[in-house]
């Protein structure tokens, strides 16, 4: 009996951000795939009796190859386990779910996508900063940093200029190349921006600031996003404190126990 | 002693792909404001004893203002309630959630916002396109079709012609007209589309077409979305059965009972 995979989305941090589906797969999984950028309270809701792998790709150092990945999602679905492949945000951006759903496809393997909180809408919640805005911004662009190609460039340009909000994902620490692209592309210097760093975790930190003066800003902790925008201007003006943002939403044990024990009484494949 | 507001996202309708802490507020709201789009089977969470408004406005209807919007959410926050103010997909897409905030802040109401699953998510999951991908799209744009001013059909056509995929919004049935305007952009007319039309619901359904057939395309119900780009050629083959995607995923009334005993303990305002 062939196993099925769950390409799941973790969502962008607090454990109850999972969503109820994520949560009771997760809490029901024979086998584990994750990135490096899942947190570890969420880490810490996976059965004991699961086989955990990190397959995470951080900072550009390849440490496991997409095609490592595939071979060994394919053979855990082989081998009769229900296998959870756990993508922070939601899996369908900057999540090469792409590439997942190929290789599962050409190896009939069953799976079934389950979508989550995107980074920028946590970092969006936790900030307050609505990122579509009636007389403010109609559209919103989610791109990353790292472009290659020419014509990437070019589409980086008509993005930034648009006058829709941009959120940058994975904008790294290069500010002054940030600020660069999105000044050539014709924004204003004056254009707020703000940098929000692991959105809705007890270490959220955020820093508003413009691109002229973007380069000014201090390396906060990865996973960081950049949204740039006259929406920024709605950014919540109190201290940011993921402490008090939190204080009254414990993640609740007795959540989990309802899970566990129903997770037993479920054919675990299709 | 004043209540608080909950800004907060039902996801793109699967009660499942509510976030816990979503569903938790909800089971514990004293007064729940929602709009016309979420769905049925996320409304019958709400405990009989909260006072429920529905407050959407649908099809260009303004059945209600958003100033009387407004003023209920803070009528009912300052009577002390707990108020869950409940938006389908994510509060800070296209929710109007901007000038709720404003509303909030103007009056010192304590507020927060909780992220959901936001449409374009739950549609690329259920249809099975990556809406980012390594090789065709390093970027997506969240859209309305509705677009009123001058510049803001200046913003359409750039956004359009970027080459990242595009995601419209409340695309209506007026595909003609879309179709023209995705031209006019210079998209050129054998670019895949998909109409995704009430995704994650059990009447979920897809169309895929191009953009130069986009106006032959059947009405599918509300709330659809129109997803535009090469990544479409990746969507699911297989008919697109919501009965199965979701068979394997029954509701637990068991999570809804946990819930219901725990709100009791907690104190309901911040």
């Amino acid at each position: 009996m062939k196993g099925k995979v769950f390409l799941v989305g973790a969502g962008p941090g607090d454990p109850e951000l999972l969503t109820v589906k994520a949560l009771r797969l997760l809490l029901s999984a024979d086998a584990v795939l994750y990135d490096e950028l899942v947190s570890p309270e969420i880490l810490k809701l996976i059965p004991a009796t699961a086989q955990v792998h990190n397959v995470g790709k951080r900072c550009g150092q390849k440490k496991i190859q997409q095609e490592e990945i595939n071979f060994l999602m394919l053979a855990l679905a082989d081998s009769g386990l229900r296998v959870i492949r756990l993508k922070s945000g939601d899996p369908m951006i900057f999540g090469r779910a792409g590439e997942e759903i190929e290789a599962l496809r050409r190896a009939s393997v069953h799976f079934e996508i389950v979508p989550g909180v995107t980074a920028a809408l946590g970092a969006a919640a936790a900030a307050q900063i609505p990122i579509t805005h009636r007389r403010k911004s109609s559209a919103v662009v989610f791109i990353t940093a790292h472009q290659a190609s020419n014509s990437e460039v070019v589409e980086w340009k008509k993005l930034a200029s648009s006058g829709a909000t941009v959120v940058i994902y994975m904008p790294g620490h290069n500010y002054s190349e940030i600020a660069s692209k999105l000044k050539s592309a014709g924004l204003p210097g004056h254009t707020p921006c703000a940098i929000v760093s692991r959105a809705t975790t007890p270490e959220q930190r955020m820093f508003r600031t413009s691109i002229a003066e973007l380069e000014l800003s201090p390396r906060l902790s990865a996973p960081t996003l950049l949204i740039v925008g006259d929406v920024v201007r709605f950014a919540g003006s109190e201290p940011f404190d993921m402490a008090s943002f939190n204080k009254e939403i414990p993640f609740r044990e007795e959540l989990i126990s309802v899970f566990q024990v129903d997770s037993t009484s479920e054919d675990p494949v299709a």
